[in-house]
């Protein structure tokens, strides 16, 4: 349940240079380090492709049709910093366009996550703000109704805290608990490690089958090959 | 971001009397009271009409297609409880049937909310098993995978915490965290005790433009009228 | 292009008798004898089952999240009225509950169709006031923006004009045009005129392609019979 | 890849004991005893609550807003067959109606599954000939195109041959191999003759987890239990 | 309510001027300077990016998976026009492709609003010709059925009169009167007018929340801080 | 119905030369030239704009949430195939990405049609392996559960067969079965034929209501001009 009409100015980021490295690995590696947790449901689109970033989360909860509290987070963002906004109830207004983007810009902050819809998005690709919503849409809105910035928030399925680390990219946004940034950073250091090696071998020929040592548990589980 | 593999025995339940006071506004009246947050989207829905209760959530994540958590959960069920389960994705299959609602209703809980499928419809409706569900589905599920019992979860883009009230009709599923539960039930009863006066008047013809006094606010904002 | 506040007191009403004897025949057979337009999408639904009117339309344009006309339409309610409910944007919320179903009825609307969610929706039932609506939500709306009312209106992608005849039963909801009532009406007597004799034909096991007359038509579209 | 423009009279039609049987174990059961396999989507509902059948399928390919072949369907309809019917594209019009529900009956017909529309619904109801569709909509259909009938078709996401069974109730459809229908009876029996016992000891209080010597398992998987 | 099989040649096209000026302001901007309404549902979206243009509207109402009055309508199409589309139920065909682009561009048509598919999407990128759409689908259409040409259409929930005024581009779409379509441009402007200015001073590090004096507001509202 | 856990190593593919020719109909062309039937539905989207391909299909049958069936799949693929994926349930899950792109590619596959999701769709666009999915996510899956290679399998709604012909551009995915994939290729050549005359007609401004000769047909339909 979510507290409303409060704005908490001091928040625990994530260690920076742990959310910073984050962004080279991608959402899903990201999301297999963290154990297959955390993931926002894939509703949530980036307005344009090829942006690939991770920072610490300002989190906001907006009314639906009012982007107001978008105005009080613009105070409460820092340099690295990613805007993540949930909604009370379903709406998909457009809640953000290019005046808003230059603020936050401006500010410091990396990118938008929200649970809603945005405009100006051809104005945003050339800013080169990149932006993840549910939707695109004109419809502007009004200044009217308190939410809260930095309480906790679900967006788009997924529970987002103040300061935790988000990942995002042409695959989707993934959310890392701060505590755990450094640690799911290494594990998804782990993981690419040792790809290059994986993808000469399948791009030689061998088959995941061999590379995996498929054969047997499929055959024990029942695979039959008929000719 | 959730923590997987952990069942948390002791949760700090809402007041029972307030809780179960909750259950006769309905969910419409208690949101509001609440200040109009908490609702679960109305994707979930009552899978029999009639059904109106409330009760403390005892909180289950589970994994998609994997119901092996509810059987977790089963046991920490108290009398008064209403099991609320969240999914780490989207899942449409039936992860609840006669069996478990046999088991559910014996531990003495009174209802459950799931952000997925559930099945044996006609067999739970004739237990008198109430269950708002997003979907109705015949595919089971397998017992492969940890969740979590009684951590806070996403359930219809809600977030609720153990021990919270649910209250759910056929209006809706609203959530009133614990600490809140006997001043809204307070706030809701304030709100029914001059609805009685008001439908009377209603039903005599009196118009809602005058028993609000809309008329002045309306001329004010402009509103015109055309013969 | 919509008219914002206005209110237009005086509209022309179909004919009282025709629009009258539309219920009889339900939405299917309505929308043949009409030339197949004016349905509403079957997003709209009755929110419970057996009630079938005709009447005709006070028309509302409502703002997202805002039931203040409903209110103003109350007033231009009149005996044999349906109120039909547009929004200038995609909403959910839960637009109308039991004291508005109050005012109305003792106004004399015998239903409202509206491209938005309602509540209270037991009470409804119980009340005997129909519904035809897009969704059931707990959540309520706010008072405070100007739409119009008897303004032609979009509901569920209708057009529907201020004294049109609605008819609403479980298959749906259609608009008819006030000019066309009573001929719609002859047309759908027509319809029904030799469905007895075709009904009971059929219940001997006479087949549709027999009685009819398909096997012909059928036969040069080029239908193959494989045994 | 459908064959357009056929009707095959002779098709193989599961042993109708075997399909008879089906009907008392109800979906959930036949899908698990089937192997999870061969579910419709759960898009597709029953329009009335309550029905329970099984029966051997009379496949149609049907074209968008055509529902011709329905007709030709119904001379191939032998006691104790259900209609199934694909749609070679999206439609949500209302193919069916209580003239071709009058003349399925007649011929036999246990029921309808269809992935579209269908309408009169409350006369379908009053009939008790069951439906299970996609949708529900006033929108009738020409009859203009030729599709085919007893071919296998698509619907709702699964493929149906002509001959299959298919078991249908309020949780949902599934389609069992004509040449599998006794293998899947006597494994749902299998599944069924236990039951009670296990309702017996859940109604006691007996936990899932003992009864199904979970607590061992969850351990191994690693479940912490905190007070 | 519509009228079918009927073609209005002389249609009030709104002030070309006015008409010509709007593409530049793009739909959010015209979408506030209208009032907020006029909007096409978001479910519309362009087929390629970067198109911002406005123009007359040529209406065209159409029956599902039949473009026959496309072809009707490509004759009243004039210089600086643009064709809108709405369907008398719900379809994903693709109605429009590369020949009926050619021949509409070469009638002077600078665009298509659809609310059905198009298909030769790559094509038409590539022809430059904007469209904007529901759905992309390789289905085609038949030619048999009437609708009719220059009556007012339901598009994407929008209500569009033959003569009103389109503007398009990657946010949406909305539809202005054609009698309003110059005092739109000019409020238009007027918005956009202190826009750089504002834009200066966010890109300096100003706050909205200073910039627009949102501060006493805020408090009023109720908004608290928490360090 | 579905067969589990069977591999079909040897399939009939349509012959190279005619699936080859396909690919430069597109799939709009396809659809017409095999008579409106085989498409898959359009939630089926390419991951990048402007691929254009046909090749064989090697079809695959998931299970919800596992893509172990994709390793056992790509053993199976010749030069110049097309693999086609299936699932036993919706799953919007991301079951390929960059490794298993390597791999296919390297064993001559062509594309992937899935109907379910995938990810590291940036490395994929930039590999130049086309994709057509239902959605894009972030989220890996498991590989523990068999489904089959090489049975026929339903895919967005269509019927696909192993060694069908799969052809896919910008418009869509058209499933052309193999005995008929050379009498589609020459329909589709003839088709286009005479394309160019008819493109250079309109170019000019000639009307398609006089090029197709539409004018009596539209006039004996009872089509009505008004001045």
């Amino acid at each position: 349940m979510y507290e409303i009409g409060v704005v908490y100015r001091n928040i625990a980021r994530a260690d920076r240079a742990a959310a910073d490295r984050l962004a080279a690995f991608g959402s899903a590696t990201v999301h297999e380090a963290l154990g297959r947790v955390g993931l926002l449901k894939p509703t949530i689109r980036a307005i344009y492709g090829g942006a690939q970033v991770s920072g610490t989360a300002v989190t906001v909860l907006l009314q639906p049709g009012d982007n107001w509290m978008l105005h009080v987070a613009a105070e409460q963002i820092q340099d690295g910093d990613i805007v993540v906004a949930g909604v009370t109830a379903e709406c998909s207004d457009g809640y953000f366009g290019d005046l808003l983007a230059t603020s936050f810009k401006a500010r410091g902050a990396r990118a938008l996550v929200i649970d809603a819809g945005v405009r100006d998005v051809r104005v945003l690709a050339g800013m080169g703000f990149p932006v993840w919503s549910k939707c695109i849409s004109a419809k502007g809105t009004v200044k009217a109704t308190l939410g809260s910035v930095n309480v906790p928030v679900v967006c788009a399925g997924a529970l987002v805290a103040p300061g935790d680390v988000i990942v995002a990219d042409d695959d989707g946004v993934v959310c890392v608990p701060a505590a755990r940034a450094a640690a799911v950073a290494d594990a998804a250091a782990a993981r690419e490690a040792n790809e290059g090696a994986k993808r000469a071998k399948l791009t030689a020929g061998v088959l995941g089958l061999d590379m995996y040592a498929m054969r047997e548990p499929l055959a024990k589980a029942g695979l039959r090959y008929v000719d």
